[in-house]
């Protein structure tokens, strides 16, 4: 494979998502694959920055068009300085929430804003994720794993089981209109279990000749 | 008046803008009227982050795109936490350097990006000062006297005398697109010298029976 693949994961907090990034960049690692596992927001040492000025701090520090604004200059920096290079040289990208994380939280969470979000979308960053990964999860539970576990991010993950909700209806939404590039994984059970479910999909992922 | 008066200043560095618009702040509020100075990058306690994170560090931190995209961010912020509240109270806000100054900076000096500066101030600023006040002036005078000083603005002023005038040009150009908003003022000779010409044009800026 001459060319890297740009694999992103998506869903509400608390799904394991993160854990399934880090258990399939293992997996295509003891594989022999190249693969760069990063996130976001950041995931570059200008992105992580600016990931720290947005999420620390009150929450309405930052109105939604500037958060917006600030996650997209983090996806930017991201873009050029993480991901591009790695897919030029061949590598799989795996990235722990990408633009769609904006278009949900953002686009959604804060008044209806998803026609900026893809509009500045279109104008700055470009492109999307071959792969996107959707872990879909029952809104409450993913909620009560988030709440169990402390983070800088707790902010994001202090808005309640109706945000949740609406949150899980629009990465469902977004899987429906691109149904190209999303694999919608149920996570539901434990991690091994979800891991059990998505490592069934490699060859869909990836093409069989390629895993 | 109840409504405000939105004032940018803007030239080449050097030109004596801040100055200037130092000078008019302090006329302005002589003769009573409420009024508002502030400067871009920043402007507000974010925006005023967001420009200590663009502007300390290598010249090739951020590329062109990510740095247009902060500045935004900034400008959004202090749109919304400086500059709409002060215009809402009846004030006069001066404000040393704005869009323009992204325009002519971003959008020429690290390759054509104009189209993208515009659609993006389109997008998520969506407004212009009333009036925007151009100090002209030589490139290579600007050049002298923006050495002669030190500051950590250094890098944007590090870039030579060709820079200079191709900046000069571009906010002559932005002039004479915009007449009814730009007020060029010949920024030669001493400080007071500027500030008479300026002061002689008032009535012209505020209508003769506002100052």
């Amino acid at each position: 494979m001459t060319n890297g693949l740009f694999l992103s994961f998506e869903g509400i907090d608390g799904s394991g998502k993160s854990t399934q990034a880090r258990q399939l960049a293992a997996a295509l690692r003891d594989l022999g694959r190249d693969v760069v596992l990063t996130r976001e927001p950041g995931g570059s040492p200008g992105a992580e920055e600016i990931r720290a000025l947005v999420l620390q701090g009150e929450p309405d520090r930052w109105s939604a068009e500037t958060e917006i604004l600030l996650f997209t200059a983090a996806r930017r920096d991201h873009l050029e300085r993480t991901i591009q290079p790695a897919l030029a040289r061949g590598a799989v990208v795996i990235c722990d929430r990408f633009a769609d994380s904006t278009r949900v939280y953002q686009g959604l969470s804060r008044g209806d804003l998803r026609d900026t979000v893809d509009q500045l979308h279109s104008l700055m960053i470009g492109r999307e994720p071959d792969i996107t990964v959707l872990i879909d999860m029952d809104p409450e539970v993913g909620l009560s794993r988030a709440l169990s576990r402390k983070g800088s991010e707790e902010r994001f993950e202090g808005f309640g089981a109706d945000l949740q909700k609406a949150m899980r209806k629009g990465f469902l939404a977004l899987a429906a209109a691109a149904p190209d590039r999303f694999r919608t994984i149920d996570g539901t059970g434990t991690a091994a279990e979800v891991a059990a479910r998505l490592h069934a999909r490699l060859p869909e992922l990836f093409g069989p000749a390629q895993v």
